[in-house]
């Protein structure tokens, strides 16, 4: 979990380690936070139970071969909870207004998925703030997996940054 | 779990009861497809460990009432799982492109939602079924809480659509 503002090139952050010690900073347009998972089997069995979506393609490898995947696939919209997830951990309270989700390619169970929000509009209103983010999400840092907007009504623009120290 | 073409007017379905037996529908533009779910504490806390969606909305009391809902939400994605449940209940193997969400009114824990998918177009693309729909969910079978759009790729327009006797 860390920010980066859109002016630093990511190569540059890539080079850094994160301590656990946290600064309080402003969102604000163009600043990006992230979070990486990692999808189990145990995640698929868990989601399907609590959604109870039977879709074969999520548990069973014969069908999902059938419709050309290499493999049973996580639920799109359980890789698609890391932007709430994102935007709820720095916002704890925040309440989500919208989203919107293409599915471009299929996340594969043991995938490492990078979800990322960007904030690119603010709004004050009655002292809590409307905040629109592009949010996508990567496979291996690189394939564009998911794309989407979202928008979310946040209780204040304050959140804890972790601090980057370098390497 | 059912369907109704959209020149039925649901008044006339309500007062409907299904038996089990089934029988082969090819999806029409129009077609209504619902299913409905009582959200529970149980829920919330399953879909919250699953996610990693630790906002206290969906936990504290306290923390939901400060922000002025009346007690804990259930996660607009957790209620909105059942859109691909819905298609994927009638169409095993079917491929989610895309969701728009947007979350209009609160669900609290206890809440009866019900799902429904209009498909609203079709199109064969190499023996596969590009299909788009109008998403909704009601509480209490009237209040709208979430509406959107989805497209999925079907593996076929026949369902299976349980049977309407006159009670």
């Amino acid at each position: 979990m860390f920010l980066i503002r859109s002016s630093i090139p990511s190569k540059t952050l890539s080079l850094r380690w994160f301590s656990s010690a946290t600064t309080p900073h402003v969102l604000r347009p163009g600043d990006v936070l992230r979070q990486s998972r990692l999808f189990t089997e145990e995640d698929v069995i868990q989601y399907s139970k609590v959604s109870h979506d039977s879709n074969p393609l999520h548990t069973d490898p014969a069908a999902a071969r059938d419709v050309g995947f290499e493999g049973p696939l996580v639920h799109g919209m359980l890789v698609a909870s890391l932007f709430p997830r994102i935007i709820s951990s720095h916002f704890p309270g925040a309440v989500y207004v919208s989203q919107s989700l293409n599915f471009k390619f299929p996340v594969y169970i043991g995938d490492h998925i990078t979800g990322e929000v960007q904030a690119t509009y603010l709004r004050e209103n009655k002292n809590r703030y409307l905040v629109k983010f592009k949010t996508k999400c990567l496979k291996n840092g690189e394939l564009l997996v998911i794309e989407g907007e979202a928008m979310a009504m946040l209780p204040t623009l304050i959140f804890e940054q972790e601090q980057c120290k370098e390497h």
